[in-house]
C-alpha cells in the first residue's frame, strides 16, 4: 500500500484514478493539488482526495508516490516544482498521451531511476473530476515505458498500482508507443478538428451543419476536446503525427483517385477492409 | 390517411418509418417488399409490416405510396420495375443521402409529377430492421427535394408523412442538398474510411489499432457502415465529395504546416474554431 499518493490534476484522468486506488485499497492518503479550487472542491465532496494541498511544495511534501495528471506540456514545469519539496526517493509518473521527449524531461528534472512514464488508454473529450468515475479503467490498456534507467522497484508499483485499478498493463519503448499512438488517437485529433474546420469556415458552412446528423457528430466529437492540451500532445510528437498524417493523406489520395475515375470496385475494395479492420475494433 | 403504403427494402429506414405511420396512424396498410425473406418476417414480427410482398409487382399493385428504401444504387432500376404494376397516380418517393442525380433518374423512370425526393438525417451505421425504432426521425431533419415538376399535392402528402412521424421538414434545391450532405456526410465517411485503412494497412497495424481508445472509435464508427452502399452514394455524387474533400484536406494542410513549423498558435486557434464549431452540435 502507498502511504501518500499525491495527484497533481485532479480531473478526469487523475479523478478517476484517485476514486478507484482509494476503493481498491491500494493508498492510505491521498493528496490533491490543482489550479482551480472549485475543482478540488469537488474531487474532496466526490471522495476522490483525502485533503487539497494549497501549493505544489504542500503536495510533495511527504509523498510516496506523485502522479502528474496535467497537460503534457505543464508536465515539465510542475516537476521541476515539485522536486525541492519532495523525498528523494520519491515516485514520479504520469499520465500524459505522449511519452518519449516526456519521460526524458522528467527523468532530467527528476533523477531518472524514480520516474515511470504511464499513458492509461481511457478517457473522452471531457476532462473535469465531474465526469470522474473509479471504473474508468477497468480493462482498459495501460502503457507503461521504463527506460534502462527505471529502478526495478519503482516500475513494479506503477504497474502494480495500475493493475489493481483494472487496467491491462503493457510495457513498451516510449518512442515505439508514440508512432503507433500517432496513428490511433493523436493524427486522428487533427483530422477531426480539420474536418469541423473545414465544414464550419466553409461558405454556407452554417447550413451545412444545421444537416449534420449522428454520423458526424461521432467522427468530430473529439474535436470537442481541450485545443491546449492537444496542441501541445501534437507538438510534442510532431514527427510521428506528421508520419501518420501523410500515411492517411497517401490512402485518401487512393479514394479521392478512385472516386474521380469512377471506380466503384477499387472504392468499395478499400471500404471493405477497412470495414473489417473497424469491425474488430468493437465499438470500444 | 394513405390507405397502401408500399416500402421497398425494409432495413433500419424504411422499418423504422412503417413502425413509426403506424404508430401515428398516417397509414392503413403497409406492404414491404425485400430481397432478403428473413427480413421481412422479422419486420411482420415486429409490427411494421402488415403484409409481405413476394414480388415488386405485388408490392407495387394498388399503393397509393411506395417509398424506396433501398441503397442509392438500386433505386432506378426498382422504379423502373415497379412502374408497370403500379397505379398511374401512385406517389413515388425515396430515402436516399443523395438527391439530384437520383430524383432526375426517378423523375424520368415514374413520370416527374408523381415523385418526391426525401433524405431524413437519421440513422447509424447499422442498417437492419433489428435495429428499426419508431422515434427514429422524431426531432430529426428529413430534407425534401421537389422539383419544378413536382404536384404540389404530391408534396403536401409527403411533408404531412414526414412531420407525422416526428421530423422536422425542410424543402431545399437537389444541388444544394448534396452540397451540403458531401461535407458533413459523404465526405467524412470517406475520410473515416480511409483513416482506418490507414492505420490497419500500415506496418505495425495491429499493434496500433490495439492501442484505439474510445476516440479512434467515436471517429471511425462511420467506417462500419455497408460499403456498397456508401460506394454507390460517393459515386453519385462524385463532383460535391470531391469538392468537399480538397476543401478538407486544404484545412489539414494547414494544420500540418503549423505543426511544421512548431506554431502553436496557430494550431491552436484553428482547433478552437474548430471545437467551438462542434460544442454547437451537441452530442447528436
Amino acid at each position: 500500500m502507498v502511504e501518500r499518493l499525491a495527484i497533481v490534476g485532479v480531473g478526469l484522468i487523475g479523478g478517476s484514478f484517485a476514486l478507484a486506488a482509494r476503493a481498491a485499497g491500494l493508498v492510505r492518503e491521498v493528496v490533491g493539488f490543482g489550479r482551480r479550487r472549485a475543482n478540488l472542491e469537488l474531487a474532496l465532496e466526490r471522495g476522490a482526495i483525502d485533503r487539497r494541498a494549497d501549493t505544489l511544495a504542500d503536495a510533495a511534501a511527504d509523498a510516496d508516490v506523485i502522479m502528474l495528471a496535467a497537460p503534457v506540456g505543464a508536465c515539465i514545469d510542475l516537476a521541476r516544482a515539485l522536486r525541492p519539496a519532495a523525498r528523494p526517493d520519491a515516485l514520479l509518473t504520469d499520465v500524459g498521451s505522449v511519452k518519449a521527449s516526456l519521460v526524458t524531461g522528467l527523468e532530467d528534472v527528476w533523477g531518472a531511476a524514480r520516474v515511470v512514464g504511464a499513458h492509461p488508454i481511457a478517457g473522452s473529450e471531457q476532462t473535469s473530476i465531474a465526469a470522474a468515475r473509479a471504473d474508468l479503467f477497468r480493462n482498459r490498456r495501460c502503457v507503461l515505458t521504463p527506460t534502462g534507467r527505471t529502478a526495478p522497484d519503482a516500475l513494479a508499483l506503477v504497474r502494480r498500482l495500475w493493475e489493481g485499478v483494472g487496467a491491462v498493463v503493457e510495457t513498451m519503448d516510449a518512442a515505439r508507443h508514440d508512432e503507433l499512438l500517432a496513428r490511433v488517437s493523436h493524427a486522428p485529433h487533427l483530422i477531426a478538428y480539420a474536418l469541423v474546420d473545414a465544414v464550419s469556415a466553409s461558405a454556407d458552412g452554417a447550413a451545412a451543419l444545421a444537416l449534420a446528423g449522428s454520423g458526424f457528430a461521432d467522427t468530430t466529437r473529439i474535436a470537442a476536446s481541450a485545443p491546449a492540451l492537444w496542441r501541445d500532445i501534437a507538438l510534442a510528437n510532431a514527427p510521428a503525427v506528421r508520419a501518420a498524417l501523410a500515411e492517411f493523406r497517401t490512402t485518401l489520395a487512393t479514394v479521392e483517385e478512385a472516386l474521380a475515375r469512377g471506380d466503384g470496385v477499387a472504392l468499395e475494395a478499400l471500404m471493405e477492409r477497412a470495414r473489417r479492420a473497424r469491425a474488430r475494433l468493437g465499438g470500444a
